[in-house]
């Protein structure tokens, strides 16, 4: 079996003033502990980093085949898929940004994508989610959180499947969403409530918090 | 205005094996650390403190009336609201395991409570949200996150409204949506991400790192 991995850092950082993906981390970029823990992985064929034109020169010292993405994430991913070759039997779409991310969960959403062709890893909602009415921000009524699910990272595609879905359309911040539309079965597979996306500085602090507490910076 | 707070610590940790609210964060019951937010807060006239029975002893020294809870958290929080003083003009309802909540945070909900009778603090949903059939874990369809917003707590209430909300049924996880249910719009006030609930000792740490990073704790 080939596995490409295609890890969507094309974001420019307009919220944060910095991409965030190219935030230190304990001494590393973000995207750098993300590259690492695919580097794990079994059947990892190629790896293909997708970043913004700004981005492209840091990232050729990462060791893996880098790609200029595209205006949206939609585009950037298309960008990657162009990359890949034709003959790997399942791709795997990660966020740059979740750097916590753990072989164990990757490779259990591999063999889910062996059998079901689509698999998105994610976690049960705790809290519970209401719908609010936009600018009024009135609760227009509370869903039944038995059923509800945080999409995450890494979505697992057969090659096919996910290369038919971006040929439709390519304006999603959900790769898994492109896949639905096509009317094709996605199977959720539980990932970790530590599979956070670093986002803010904020999120830097607690990334630290769960690598120490994994034994991999000291306490 | 008088203002009561009832502190809703009356889980017994079935799922940690010890209660939650009273694991230690940085040398004190989480507990502790909700309870000596709402002592910084304007017009807060009593605080009471519900826990499960075999938690009444450590409780008594915390320095807040304790009563004793329920089977479920319904039953819990309607016990605090008959130890009110019925002269109280606003109801504060607050998980006791979500110690990271902040005075300004409390007193724009209390400005809003005032105003429309029924607040819930949350925040907008990050990640793409999923219905997954239960069982087989097969997406449904992925919800459009603009309108979506995780409810945290305080959830703050005028004295009539949520003692008629408890008369009439008294088994929700959210006091909000038995305000919902009797027709009353509730509205949503943003609060913070970094007001999560201590569910499990990862978050713990977590919470050691907001603390640290607010320099309450140092670094």
């Amino acid at each position: 079996m080939k596995i490409a991995v295609i890890i969507a850092a094309g974001g420019t950082g307009k919220r944060m003033g910095r991409p965030k993906q190219f935030l230190p981390l304990a001494g590393r970029a973000v995207v750098e502990w993300t590259i690492e823990v695919f580097r794990k992985v079994k059947d990892v064929d190629q790896i293909i980093l997708v970043v913004s034109g700004e981005d492209l020169e840091r990232a050729k010292n990462l060791g893996v085949k880098v790609v200029e993405g595209g205006e949206e994430r939609g585009d950037s991913v298309k960008n990657g898929l162009k990359a890949i070759s034709p003959d790997c039997d399942l791709v795997i779409i990660q966020d740059g940004a979740r750097p916590l991310i753990t072989p164990d969960i990757i490779e259990k959403a591999i063999g889910e994508a062996q059998e079901h062709g689509a698999v998105v890893v994610g976690v049960p909602v705790k809290d519970t989610i209401k719908k609010v009415e936009r600018g009024a921000l009135i609760v227009e009524r509370s869903l039944d959180r038995d059923e509800l699910w945080h999409a995450q990272t890494p979505q697992i595609f057969r090659y096919d499947i996910i290369t038919r879905a971006y040929a439709k359309r390519a304006s999603a911040t959900d790769d898994a969403k492109l896949v639905e539309d096509l009317g094709i079965k996605v199977k959720m597979v539980m990932g970790s409530y530590e599979n956070i996306k670093i986002t803010t500085p904020e999120d830097v602090i607690v990334a630290e918090a769960i690598l120490r507490n994994r034994n991999v910076l000291p306490k």
